[in-house]
């Protein structure tokens, strides 16, 4: 509860410009009573993002993301990571806007860059096992997977006519195949 | 100059937290310069907006994005708004924060949904003429569409290795064909 008003805040006003006089108000507590809860806005934004990394790191031991070639492997992380990323919108939401300037900050951009540098690996195993085309730059079709998945915190509604297993798989759909109907 | 330096600064800190101090500042003018330049921050948020606007809009009025089958049409479209998010990416990425508090943003949310409102016209024109595969939704193929070529404003630095070119040529080719290689 203290966690989610705390996600809220951080992602309307910026983690920066959020303080706990703002997020005590957001949860109807005291600032003491709030204090009570968190030591500080630190360890809110810590908790906070943990909530993000734990399954989008544990994506990374599952069985099904350890076997088989890098192109099955590659699918199974990118429709797991952007179901991570619809079933925690906003603490994923918080993480991309993560800016460096607290040692929890430069922790989860570290962390992130972990993610991106795995599926990256991943995209030039599969380059080189020729199942996925050799004419792009693995480092920029790894971006633009994660633009494309990311994109979904900001129009996502847990209450909108889309599942999170149809926008997973869409964005799968397009990754691997493209719009254009095959003939 | 002035347009230049208050982009940054919006994109730093937030429109709605931005001040005409913090501009001046950022310009080395001083606050009554400013004023001399632009009569309010909204007036410096509707110039900026406009940047990327204009060519944006213009697109749709390009013979290229006139003509020709719908599908044909998307490629060029999808090509130029990603060439141009390249170009303005600050400005984009400004558009991209927008809030809807002021008349301005207003505007603004209202001209970015008819961009959207057009392309996924087409592409339910493309899915109708057989161009397009039919399993996926129009609206949340051009949100997803939209959500990877946005991205580019994130990482893109006009100093780094990848041209635009390159760049616009990536996200064409995913979204029609995808990144697994054809047999």
């Amino acid at each position: 509860m203290v966690l989610d008003a705390a996600v809220r805040v951080f992602n309307r006003c910026g983690y920066e410009a959020s303080s706990m006089n703002d997020i005590a108000r957001a949860t109807g507590l005291s600032k003491s009573s709030l204090y009570h809860h968190v030591a500080s806005k630190e360890e809110l934004l810590e908790r906070a993002l943990e909530r993000a990394f734990t399954p989008l790191l544990a994506v990374f031991e599952e069985p099904a993301a350890l076997s088989g070639s890098a192109v099955e492997r590659l699918r199974v992380i990118i429709d797991r990571v952007t179901s991570i990323t619809l079933e925690h919108v906003h603490e994923v939401e918080l993480l991309q806007r993560v800016k460096g300037n607290t040692r929890t900050e430069r922790e989860a951009l570290r962390r992130r860059q972990k993610v991106d540098s795995a599926v990256r690996a991943i995209v030039e195993e599969a380059i080189r096992s020729g199942d996925v085309r050799t004419d792009l730059d693995p480092s920029l079709v790894t971006r633009l997977i994660f633009g494309m998945s990311n994109s979904v915190t900001q129009w996502y509604r847990a209450d909108g006519k889309l599942t999170p297993q149809a926008i997973a798989r869409a964005v799968s759909a397009i990754v691997f195949e493209g719009i254009a109907r095959r003939s």
